[in-house]
């Protein structure tokens, strides 16, 4: 689980090594526990100057800046180091006013400071006038996801979409792509829509009731963990083989635990019961998963249905029993973990991959249906996430994982649970659906 | 333009050598020119024994059979080394179902034959009837993509989504996924939906009118040889600076020619008069583009402006002149070039890459647009092809960008070409608003 040549590389000998030889040698990020929960530094706001006066999410940024004490700038100065660039894009609706993204960008990416976070803003292509439109729109992407490749190692580069209208609920998020929580988060698109229901700002997890499946280890102990810390009342959810962790969860953080094999038939049907009985769940997050990894012409039956059941079916079930019986809180939040296997495939992974996948399928169709009720479905994509299933990974393949993104280092447990936490916020209802890569900006992709 | 590699490993010394040093040898695609344009060998259709008579495509694909002297088969023999295996997984509605697909292909995949073709019928995702059901199709795309990179690098592997009800139109598709046409074309969903006019099945290019632009070398020159072979009449533009290359193809070739800088500001109005003084075009193909890599910071605005115009502005004008214009004939087709920097984002690209993700927009929005009309609009996205542009890449970078995919190997200028053609089949107007990747399932993405 340590990363031997990211601690080499900044080491004092290691750095003089790692440079005389030419060699890459990517920053540590910094997270929460470094840097804090705050926006990372002063804002420059572009396209400057405003020739609209401000831009669509001006109001939202200034009461982000306000809460954190950090300034906002609205003409570049070649004598700052900015924390945050956020440009607002929304309103390009052909290639002459994309220029505006040249002029900014080329002046102003040098002056982010390390750590720094890139925002553009657009709007949902979808929702232009014309083709022109929808196509400039939705080259910010291709824009962007440049950018994120081109920045520094510990600079992360955002593309948000704001539907029009639902800039006020796009603060959470602003909040989050801007902090030193989103560290393992690069290069793609978030979207933002009119919010299924009202959450207060601000208010986080405070007295919430949050269930973690999985949650003995790994990034399920990690998403346990932060939800605490944000002072919810985490329900720790793992089989009856992991009650060793679960005790010391529940000895270390104090969190309430249920030993349940979420494959049994009457699961779904065990977990409703006991989710009406505590008052039901505002947040759900299905993190228990497994891998059964093996080519198809060499896998074994079981090991084909044990990943579909773990990964899928019951998650799948449990979460129509909550949803459909009452186990649910108004404005609750449902978050999966799917996987960038279940985006790009994997050799060896034909279950997993398909499993994972899957989850696309389901938040999209999903989101809609339960929108109706207040509550919101997503997921998260990690990427190469240190742990110890990725520690048991022979070396070059593991190497490989962790450099081929432009982090050039793996991310940590805390960097899935920070997404999470920032999905299941009251204040994000405007994100739904969706599923958020956490892999640093991975070269894989499909 | 030679890959050195493939051709050492596949040499007598070479492969024996690369054998014996455990070193990867990719074997050389077959393509047309090896293989013709039939079915790559035997079908496997699966599942099998078909529980409910016949698969959704088995009219279809014993068509295809049929015309091409190929048999099929129903039920799986270890004794038979399969060209190609279809699996009808439209029904799959939930993890039960999707168990059908293990059986399959644990036991077929390793019957496959090298440059072997494996298709996945699919319904759409959106068009299932619950959730679990758009899961499991959705999931299918993590399925053929991990399949796609455990085959060998001589197998393509292909996820088609067929609509209910319009089975009869993907006979174009299947086509070209069985035959060596296809052979860089790899793991990712391609959709047929009704189409937008009922072209003549078979009937091909013969006598149909195409534009080429940046015809004179590269894809766009392959693109023109290759619709000369399929019989059409191709008018082949390029700037007055690619005079040489224009003659060189007319006398090879017998094309017209068309000397044009497509970003001057009478552009499109000359060329609308053009095409209709030639009676309309049935095809039009946007191949021209540039590239003027820099990093944003040392960009300069020419390298901005010139990519803009010529890969976004210009075409869009010119899409929008012919159509509005009446310079498009019923029936027809428009096929933009894309990238798979458009797709994911590259370093000292982001003028290049806005512009191709600008496309992927384009085309989203124009195709119901175009529909009404009988047109179709669609983009390709090339991945590493073999040309004198990525010749003149520096060697470590080339290597990279030639072994990073399923194939093991760059693509020929041709494979973009036949994907092209196969779009612009009249028989493909069931194929519409879609982006695929000519990339031998390149790892790169989003």
């Amino acid at each position: 689980m340590s990363d031997r040549y990211l601690d080499f590389a900044n080491s004092g000998v290691g750095g003089w090594l790692t440079g005389a030889l030419g060699l890459p040698r990517p920053a540590p990020l910094r997270r929460r526990a470094e840097a804090g929960t705050g926006l990372v530094g002063p804002l420059l706001l572009g396209p400057a100057p405003n020739e609209d006066g401000n831009g669509r999410l001006a109001a939202t940024l200034g009461r982000l800046a306000g809460a954190s004490g950090q300034k906002t700038h609205a003409e570049w100065s070649p004598d700052v180091r900015y924390g945050g660039l956020v440009f607002d894009a929304s309103n390009c609706a052909d290639a002459a006013s994309a220029q505006s993204l040249y002029r900014f960008f080329h002046q102003a990416i040098r002056s982010v400071a390390e750590h720094g976070r890139i925002v553009v803003i657009g709007t949902p292509p979808e929702l232009m006038a014309d083709a022109e439109g929808e196509a400039i729109q939705r080259g910010l992407e291709g824009f962007v996801r440049s950018l994120a490749k081109e920045a520094r190692r510990s600079i992360a580069v955002h593309l948000l979409y704001v539907a029009p209208g639902a800039e006020d609920a796009a603060g959470s998020t602003l909040a989050f792509l801007l902090s030193p929580r989103s560290a393992y988060v690069s290069g793609q698109p978030i979207r933002v829509v009119t919010p299924v229901a009202t959450g207060e700002a601000g208010a986080g997890h405070k007295g919430r009731r949050v269930l973690v499946t999985g949650a003995s280890r790994g990034i399920g102990k990690a998403i346990a963990r932060l939800f605490v810390v944000e002072g919810a009342q985490v329900v720790a959810l793992d089989v009856a083989g992991a009650a060793e962790g679960l005790s010391t969860l529940k000895a270390e953080l104090g969190v309430e635990t249920l030993a349940l094999d979420i494959t049994a038939p009457d699961a779904a049907e065990t977990l409703l019961a006991d989710a009406r009985a505590r008052g039901g769940y505002d947040v759900v997050i299905h993190n228990a998963g497994i891998t059964r990894d093996r080519t198809l012409a060499r896998m074994e039956p079981r090991e084909w249905d044990s990943v579909m059941a773990v990964n899928l079916s019951a998650p799948l079930a449990i979460t129509r029993a909550l949803v459909e019986g009452g186990g649910m809180r108004p404005n609750g939040r449902i978050i999966a973990v799917s996987s960038l296997s279940g985006i790009g495939g994997n050799m060896g992974q034909s279950n997993y991959a398909l499993s994972k996948a899957a989850w696309i399928g389901a938040v999209r169709r999903l989101a809609p249906q339960l929108a109706g009720q207040g509550i919101t479905i997503n997921a998260v994509a990690p990427g190469f996430i240190e742990t110890q299933m990725t520690a048991a990974i022979p070396f070059a393949i593991r190497e490989a994982g962790r450099r081929m993104n432009s982090m050039g280092q793996g991310g940590h447990p805390v960097d899935v649970a920070e997404t999470i936490a920032w999905l299941a916020d009251p204040a994000s209802g405007g994100v739904n659906g969706q599923v958020v890569r956490v892999c640093g900006q991975s070269l894989l992709g499909a």
